[in-house]
């Protein structure tokens, strides 16, 4: 059996979600939810979502436009990935929920449990189908977020809309031609905008073969072929029974990836007086996000030595407000920089940090891998806390509630603010 | 100084045009609203059309249907690449008007020079970059009129608006994201949609840029490093000087591109009465369009035998109405082609073709090369009479004069029917 078919038997039979899957999907919807809303207040990509509109019943987090179903998905996908502070998954390198989601949501699903179930489809196979074309398809420059996440959208929406089998094969078909996207955006307006064409592509890929457009049979196979991609089988094995879903991060600092696990090394210490700290990294990260004395708010997202001063002053690294321009030149955080020191252990995995603590009482040694699972409730209380720090109690009470009692109508609301119109 | 460079001051220096490529360009622009028009009647595009609309101003083949810019050149783009009857360039096989002529169109330029100048731009720009990306390119699987497609019209756009040099920076760099398109679509409604797509990527990436949205600088080199792609330095040699425009092939047969050089071997030989004839062909050919006793209109375009019979027996093979079930299954055409021979010959190139025609005077041998250049008058009859077939008299006379009086206005009427609403 051929992976395109492999994965629409998946997506169109019976669902066996681990214990765990459900409850990151729902934490990722509001967190979806909450970088959106968060995302759109971005002055160009603000202008931009603007101008895409208003044009139909979708409704997006650019404030009171709807629009055509593919448009939504474009700009929810953008707006949501605008701040890079969505949930990633290292297995193949992408972020699920903004493509996934964007998709599924801009197709105004009514009902709770059919719109987790297609996200459940859709986030998995977009990390399976990425560990398929593999870690040289994203090495080589294609992100991965937009050309596995295309087609896992492609997929959540074939289960959504519950197309036959010859039309999902005709929009994944319609699909490898859309699916697309540059690792050279990263930096740019361009990688937002990779989720937003990825989600809009497998929103019209899905339409379109719905209403009788037809395209090659094996779109995953001729994808791959094309792109020179790794086809390692290995990455369906146990599809539906072993979830890598389960495995998802959720960004809980508002700064590049590579400082978390030092940030959550930094708070599992769980020290109040920090004297001085020294850091120990993966050597990647060195080039990465290691700028000594950064001062714009731009910089500090890149600097060990000034988010280990944030951490110890006291400042909120969940905050994206934390990261001004003003908090990088302050002179007391500059002052603590000089006392963390950074350096790059071979022993470490890229998701493991490990951070030595002077304190008034004595060093204290702290690790932390991102790798390893956080228990739902804690990652449910983590969520909690971004949301509100995100988007202030109101409207995270609004969107918390919905999402607890599983009502489609009122989560739509609470991250839209406008309800959909009926198409 | 990088392609991407080069390519931005190509297209917004002065131009200094070969004394053909206008001619091309002209006869290229009503050879693609005459495809355009004839495509929008099939019917499952024609119903998909009408899906994507109406929203905005410009106007679209598809009957009475204005949209947004990008919505017209994904719409116009698929819909004049629908019966594959559209120009052709060989040296990086691919289609140069449906993606950049869409593209264009759907800007509504409102001047004939500024139209034809971008047109220069974007078309030439297209075949220099698919020769740029390689033969390999479209080997393994990329589709040239897509991929180089949507650079090409990127360019002829950021010609049309003015762009900064920084701004068409942008919108290559944006470009480079969503160029794609696979050769797998061959043979369903994916192929012509891979046209549409890549003339809606173009005009979003430069709206796009040019309302401040940011792309990797190098957008070209982007795309080709992760792509794998030849990077021939050789095909930007003598840009702007050197015209590969001139040598554009436009079809005059209905019908699969292997069987031209045989149809028009046989009208060189100018013989009324066709007793047998004998068809030598390039290789490659034998297993694209030699189907010896075809029974359906799809079959017959892909028939040597079938369409020298046709040939033979005086049916008007530029006339899309003349390959249906109906005339595959005459039974004297199916007599005539018994007194059909064809074989491989090893000597004759992928566009050559040599024809033995068997008369009551004795035989006539003809040969014909679709490389070879058609003087322009004889292409302007040759144009003049196709749109006339697929168009009728009135409406091709429309779109003629429009074309010869260089009134865009009136070009519009004629393409669209109705007038492009103000933006």
């Amino acid at each position: 059996m051929t992976v395109t078919a492999s994965l629409i038997e998946f997506a169109l039979g019976p669902i066996k979600a681990s214990e765990r899957a459900p409850h990151i999907v729902n934490l990722s919807a509001v967190d979806w939810a909450a970088c959106g809303i968060a995302g759109a207040a971005e002055g160009t990509f603000s202008r931009w979502a603007q101008g895409q509109g208003p044009s139909g019943p979708a409704s997006t987090f650019a404030q009171g436009m709807a629009m055509t179903a593919p448009a939504a998905a474009l700009v929810n996908g953008t707006l949501s990935h605008a701040l890079d502070y969505d949930d990633t998954h290292f297995d193949h390198i992408g972020h699920p929920s903004v493509v996934v989601l964007s998709a599924l949501m801009a197709e105004g699903p009514q009902d709770w449990k059919a719109f987790e179930e297609a996200a459940l489809i859709g986030m998995e196979a977009s990390v399976r189908i990425g560990v398929w074309l593999g870690r040289d398809h994203y090495q080589r420059g294609f992100h991965q977020t937009a050309t596995a996440g295309a087609f896992g959208a492609c997929l959540g929406l074939i289960r959504l809309h519950g197309l036959t089998a010859p039309k999902a094969r005709a929009a994944l078909g319609l699909c490898a031609s859309m699916a697309s996207g540059l690792k050279a955006q990263f930096g740019t307006m361009g990688k937002p905008l990779n989720a937003g064409l990825a989600a809009r592509a497998a929103v019209e890929a899905t339409r379109w073969a719905a209403a009788g457009m037809t395209g090659p049979a094996e779109g995953l196979e001729a994808f791959a072929a094309a792109h020179d991609a790794a086809c390692d089988e290995a990455a369906l094995v146990d599809l539906g029974i072993d979830w890598r879903l389960d495995n998802l991060s959720h960004k809980f600092h508002a700064c590049c990836h590579g400082l978390h696990a030092t940030l959550e090394a930094l708070r599992a210490a769980n020290v109040t007086e920090m004297e001085a700290i020294d850091i120990e990294t993966h050597p990647r990260w060195m080039s990465v996000c290691n700028q000594p004395d950064p001062d714009t708010g731009l910089g500090a997202k890149f600097s060990y030595r000034h988010v280990a001063a944030m951490a110890a002053l006291g400042y909120p690294t969940d905050d994206i407000g934390s990261f001004t321009d003003e908090i990088a030149k302050d002179p007391i955080i500059a002052t603590m920089r000089h006392s963390v020191t950074v350096h790059a252990s071979g022993d470490l995995s890229e998701t493991q940090a490990r951070v030595r603590i002077k304190t008034p009482d004595g060093d204290v040694i702290a690790t932390y891998d991102l790798a390893d699972q956080v228990p739902v409730d804690q990652l449910t209380g983590r969520i909690r806390q971004k949301i509100g720090t995100l988007l202030g109690v109101e409207r995270a009470t609004q969107l918390w509630s919905a999402m607890q009692t599983r009502e489609m109508p009122a989560f739509q609301t609470a991250c839209f603010q406008i309800k959909r119109a009926p198409d």
